[in-house]
């Protein structure tokens, strides 16, 4: 079996935002529908999983672009497993133009193994016998030439920006908000201005608790000090918590962090 | 060209719900790719229009289904025009799974063809020498046994449930709010238990006047008398207006009504 999936999809009119170009949670669904067809097709799919009882759960993505691709463009996302440590494995992603080749930018991705009824991470390489190092591509075999995942590290001048409800069209079927929809809540943030004279350079989310159907989620933002020439800032670092404002627990729980990097 | 197009895709897993069903939003989102791709082969795309200052606007669309397609299904949507009248055109779907060809259900849906200059709708027989009438099947020849579409009439009973803001991510390419996230906020509004007990067995919706980004959309709703086994209204209809409570005008503009059918 081939080590590298590749996945295809042109761009719809409806997934596009006012610029014209993809909205990255629509690239961010595709990256994790190659993820899934490159797992089923090598036989570590959820569909077989689920059945033993484990489930691959996101822990963060990051993802550099140089260029969004645009409407009815044609696009092939390459998909492919780094390495794989006991209780993460890496999965790196190529998304390039179908038609002339020309790369649009890299991801990364980290996923862990639960056991579903432990909710507790699970031994990969113990797993049908370590099949999964079959698939491994060295990142000298295979380079990715973009950053690994940053860490957010938001200080006490950091803004609580918005609260909001969770509704029936944030959750998946596991009740949980989906990953795809965290990207774009967060990207809601930002006003038209910054949609219009700025593009997503690089993206990270780290996906560290699950929320709920009707828990509300806060976000925090801190702006970097570093700005663009328009006197923007060049990123921005955001947390997502939830339940906050309790009595018992005023600050809620920390659920999502993401770092924005705009050219 | 053959009169009917046929769309093909797969129930992938962040598009479905907590039930795990297809979110009505994303399967609308599939007719509208579908009638895309039936009117781009057939050199009445936008992508065609555009260059000539025209393009094809939605005004309803109602979708009536026995079941909906569940998570990896594979399901074929077939689209055809129905009729064509001077300022309007109806086009029918037939939604079916691709593998056993069950029937999940139909839809129904009209479109206008405005001038982009002057936003005023174009006599369809006049364009390209009467060509789209070379598409029409009639309803002999290609049955859609579903209703047309309803008109709602809310009556002074019916309240106002919710106002939102609009974002990011809720508009489209022109920088209207799209007409699929129209049906999530819609959707949204019903809670968790609704949408556990019952399922959408028809949801129609009528585009009357645009919505632009910023702009914040109040939803008014009123239940009908007539009630399911559990108690819940069967159906609800749904008013969404502009820019409510302003001074000079504090009933805004009325933009969107829907009507949801409980089963």
């Amino acid at each position: 079996m081939e080590k590298i999936e590749t996945y295809s999809f042109r761009v719809e009119p409806f997934h596009v935002d006012f610029t014209g170009h993809l909205f990255l949670g629509v690239l961010g669904n595709h990256l994790l529908n190659a993820a899934g067809h490159h797992s089923h097709n090598r036989g570590w799919g959820i569909d077989h999983l689920n059945q033993a009882h484990y489930t691959w759960v996101l822990s963060r993505l990051s993802i550099e672009l140089t260029e969004m691709p645009a409407q009815y463009e044609h696009v092939e996302v390459e998909t492919w497993v780094e390495s794989v440590m006991k209780l993460f494995t890496e999965r790196n992603f190529l998304i390039r133009n179908a038609d002339d080749g020309r790369i649009y930018g890299y991801a990364r991705s980290i996923w862990a193994m639960i056991d579903t009824a432990t909710r507790q991470p699970s031994d990969l390489l113990a797993l049908k016998g370590g099949d999964i190092l079959n698939y491994v591509l060295t990142s000298e075999e295979k380079p990715c030439p973009i950053a690994k995942h940053g860490r957010v590290r938001l200080s006490p001048a950091a803004q609580q920006l918005a609260t909001i409800d969770t509704h029936y069209s944030d959750v998946d079927i596991n009740g949980h908000i989906n990953s795809v929809k965290y990207i774009e809540h967060i990207l809601d943030l930002f006003p038209r201005q910054t949609h219009e004279q700025h593009r997503i350079r690089r993206f990270e989310i780290a996906y560290k608790a699950e929320a709920f159907l009707g828990e509300p989620l806060t976000f925090i933002s801190e702006p970097s000090a570093e700005l663009l020439p328009d006197g923007e800032a060049a990123s921005t670092q955001i947390e997502i918590r939830k339940n906050v404002g309790l009595a018992d627990k005023p600050a809620g729980e920390s659920i999502v962090t993401a770092h924005v990097f705009w050219a």
